[in-house]
């Protein structure tokens, strides 16, 4: 800056990152919409086309909405860190109602057709990753979102919730990977090879996952884009050290 | 620790941890092995075999070895930076050799079965961990182990590479599993659903692969057991940071 002083509060380049995401996010919407819609009938419950809705939800639910929830501490990064945190659990809880939707769809669909369940590679990435993200969300209400983890034990709980949150969303994304190149054999397998439009779409599809997850990691992961704690914050940390004598966890809860 | 001082400088968990890594990574080259040699034929060269040097090159240097070149930092944590650094770079460069020979493998197959190249996504996502990683690493050799770049200029490429590192260490897993479910889907797709032995081993390869990456990623992420700077190196920075006046980068190189 001008004066020589630390960076401002709210650094250049993170809105233009947070917007590439979200032009990615919405993007990948739009591109599986477009396979499903124009390669494979559409979507709808109660119908042989159930079993679409399954990528459907879970590109919405596992990656773009649980990608966003990771980006909601550097976006409101001046907000009341109560509320910040309201709307981190609020988004994962609307991505594991979504993805369940998307797991029923699979599951209805497979009995349906008389498919069995659960023996395929993508099968079990994709179940680990939802029960391990159901439960990530369960203990992060757990310590940080209802009374009664004491102060240290929040600040030792938060470098585990963030790097399993972190690892979940990139398991998410590679099973989504896997759910691609799955329904491409089974569905083009005699014409995958020839480059048709329905297979580059989907691989396209998979480098655009890839690159969303590769946008919202650098989000994440860049030091200086960390959300900074708020004055009264810090004033509120000092005390609680005061009072508990523990350590104090860097940057509250 | 007892005195109430910082914790020692050989943390306690990381040794378990990179023993576990190491078991994990030893694991998955004789379960890759027993895949092909019990299901597969074996390996051979010039011969209908040679596909099946790819996956083995692939698991051998794009994640094993890849995945130990990230532990060498934490693992060699007393030893001068110099050494440590050609270590990683070494461990890299090998691991680039093996992917090369293992990816003239998949084309040489092809080109004797007459099957295309380059249409499926584990291939897109593949060919680009391989090229970005050859890239990082000349990058690597460029900023870091060769004299030129500036102090500052390290500094600030530093965290750029490690997180591009991880990214392709992640994205180079993620294209095992990819290969894995097409492999299985080629050569087994009647039974794959009926639990078959050769479905089950390999889904628990790819399970393995993971455990692998997560266990890797856990050690680096992990910031009590980052390297801590030698004191030498400390003195070193703070002579080279009076002389240029530039910022200092944390820990070095």
């Amino acid at each position: 800056s001008m004066d020589g002083a630390p960076p401002p509060a709210s650094p250049a380049g993170l809105s233009a990152f947070v917007a590439v995401s979200q032009l990615l996010g919405l993007t990948l919407l739009a591109t599986t919409g477009a396979w499903l819609g124009r390669y494979r009938g559409g979507v709808a419950w109660h119908s042989p086309l159930q079993f679409n809705a399954h990528p459907l939800c879970m590109v919405l639910g596992m990656v773009f909405l649980q990608g966003d929830a990771l980006l909601v501490y550097r976006v409101f990064r001046h907000e009341a860190k109560r509320s910040t945190k309201a709307l981190h659990a609020l988004l994962h809880g609307l991505a594991l109602v979504i993805a369940l939707v998307g797991i029923i769809a699979v599951f209805e669909s497979h009995r349906a057709k008389g498919i069995p369940d659960m023996y395929s590679l993508h099968s079990w990435c994709g179940m680990a990753a939802f029960v391990l993200y159901l439960l990530q969300w369960l203990l992060g209400c757990g310590f940080f979102l209802f009374p009664g983890a004491s102060f240290s034990l929040r600040g030792r709980y938060k470098p585990q919730h963030i790097f399993f949150g972190i690892a979940l969303f990139v398991l998410s994304i590679a099973s989504c990977l896997l759910g691609i190149t799955e329904m491409l054999l089974f569905k083009i397998s005699d014409s995958y090879s020839h480059f048709v439009p329905e297979g580059v779409l989907a691989n396209a599809l998979g480098l655009m996952l890839v690159a969303f997850g590769l946008v919202v990691g650098y989000v994440v992961a860049r030091e200086e884009w960390k959300r900074p704690p708020l004055a009264e914050e810090l004033a509120l940390s000092m005390d609680f050290k005061t009072l508990t004598e523990g350590e104090s966890p860097g940057g509250g809860s």
